[in-house]
């Protein structure tokens, strides 16, 4: 038997979560010599993500959401990427494959067959469930296909599309500029000729979103987000990354007929502020989409290429072993990695495992 | 000399408008014998608009808001039918066309020439300016025009058109239901095939919601709207008439990929409750759109002719002369009308008015 070590949902929180929100066990175990047959496989864990929206996960289960409850005392579940180390002759991957999809945070997963994903899940997911074989002819790092060339990627990249109707010369906003949507977000809407006015929280962060092509780049808790929109706006295209007394401002910095694109990250655990002048969505005809991504060909088609050859940049930040996962979601969610900003996730084995 | 009597804009209200905010002014003349030349002509009104969005207009100069403040001393402005009475030989009116526009509010307007519109206004009105000659070969009410056939008609006629995305089978929500806008609205609904919920305020005109075909129809002042919206819904389509608490308690109820278009009556006087749930457009991928009517002609086409021949009912509350519209205009916005529900209006002159 090998030690298979999961970050479990050990505790629902009240209010923010604590490191007693989550256990490290390091007493599970696993057979990797067992026999395999009706299709099973075996997937060791590569990376794993952390994700603001997780936050809404650590509840009741009879507390119903738009994202299924965590399960108390059983492992946390995210996107990740794996690879097939065994396969059934009948299972629909072979060894050395590398797939991506929602996972227990463990370091080895043993699916019994055909993955069956519960309806709650699937709702939640849409038609991304299972898992997705990723071929990386890129060569990008594997996390990659957590962060840029994942979900948060993809939410970037098709609620762009669908939502931003942009016009060469407008002006677009994009809170959160230096997290893994904002990212994106702020090098597609230069792509579209945008004028790019985008908020971080540090010095540092500000001066990333500058390389990534921002035109005004500010520290929100330092600089007047008013002054900065009334100089340089009013706002075409506004990525919501922020809820609350944020996004009030920005609804009075609107243009006419502009179009939100709704992330809200500060929402995920519990809003206290009240917006009161939604009005301006008749006054200014606006128009607001929520969005969150579901899988795309045309994505991986497009995007790992690119990400791969610099055309699009990226920043990720890592923190190593699943024993560290704590500590990086509660950074992550003061927006204080010590690991650095950018996309969080964890590194479970390395990159060149087979 | 002829009297003009007109709804002078008196007093900038402290919080809500009060009778003093108008001023009744008979002292007013006009020569209805004078010379017209360079396309000059003179029009008698026959009925107004009051609505909700005038109290927004009620306000300093220097404030800016979506719409143009109303000028202090001046004759209040809005939609209204009149006839043309007298026109230069090279007006582009003749003497008895109906005319329906922005007018001043008083019995007489002359207009000196090719009318000019300043860029605010048109900014507010779109291409709806100037006055457009109406034809009425269905016989309607000139009033009609200012109501059901009239803007807020076209509002509803148009945001249904291009937001909702009504599927059959589907839940509509359609708050003020007895108002202009939810009377259409409550029948487009149905007639997409969808089950209508819809709210008013009085037992009265929860029979009159019924009898424009609304599946469920209840009094919020005496009914959960939760209790409602958790029985029959979740909705699919939501027309915001209400802003503030309702909105937020609607927000629970909306099913995923729902879409809300966006009217806010009550915002109108200034909203005081904050809507803290906003990030249910992203867990439920909501989209929503703020919407006010322009000019279509394709409306003006079909609707009047449904409304003549009855396939389109609308119900009406009329006020009789100027003198009243300080009156109507208070008790329209109370919700208190003592003229009965139904849109709005002051009869200035007699239909058969030529």
């Amino acid at each position: 038997m090998t030690t298979n070590a999961q970050l479990i949902f050990n505790q629902i929180p009240k209010g923010e979560p604590t490191p007693e929100t989550f256990k490290y066990n390091t007493e599970n175990t696993i057979d990797l010599e067992q026999k395999l047959d009706n299709g099973a496989h075996i997937v060791k864990i590569i990376c794993v993500s952390l994700d603001p929206y997780m936050r809404g996960r650590m509840r009741p289960a009879e507390v119903k959401s738009y994202s299924p409850a965590f399960e108390l005392h059983k492992p946390l579940t995210g996107h990740g990427v794996g690879v097939v180390i065994r396969a059934a002759a009948d299972s629909q991957y072979k060894v050395g494959d590398h797939v991506y999809g929602m996972v227990p945070y463990q370091q080895f997963v043993f699916y019994p067959g055909q993955q069956k994903v519960d309806e709650e899940s699937k709702k939640f997911l849409g038609p991304q469930v299972g898992l997705r074989v990723i071929k990386n002819e890129e060569g990008l790092p594997w996390s990659a296909y957590i962060g840029a060339a994942g979900m948060p990627g993809k939410t970037a990249f098709m609620a762009w599309k669908e939502i931003a109707d942009a016009k060469k010369g407008e002006v677009a906003f994009i809170s959160a500029g230096s997290g893994p949507v904002g990212q994106m977000a702020i090098q597609l809407a230069k792509a579209d000729g945008l004028k790019v006015i985008s908020s971080a929280g540090s010095d540092e962060k500000v001066a990333f979103l500058k390389e990534l092509g921002a035109d005004v780049a500010f520290n929100y808790k330092t600089e007047d987000a008013k002054k900065i929109f009334a100089e340089h706006g009013p706002i075409d295209v506004n990525w919501v990354n922020v809820g609350g007394k944020s996004f009030e401002e920005e609804l009075e910095f609107m243009n006419m007929h502009g179009r939100l694109i709704g992330g809200w990250i500060s929402a995920y655990n519990g809003e206290s502020y009240g917006v009161k002048n939604l009005f301006q969505f008749v006054a200014k005809r606006l128009m607001m989409r929520g969005f969150i991504a579901k899988y795309v060909d045309d994505f991986y088609a497009t995007i790992p290429k690119k990400l791969a050859f610099g055309d699009l940049k990226f920043k990720e930040c890592k923190y190593d072993g699943l024993e560290n996962a704590p500590k990086a979601f509660l950074e992550m969610l003061a927006g204080k990695q010590s690991g650095g900003f950018g996309k969080v996730f964890i590194q479970v084995a390395a990159d060149d495992t087979d």
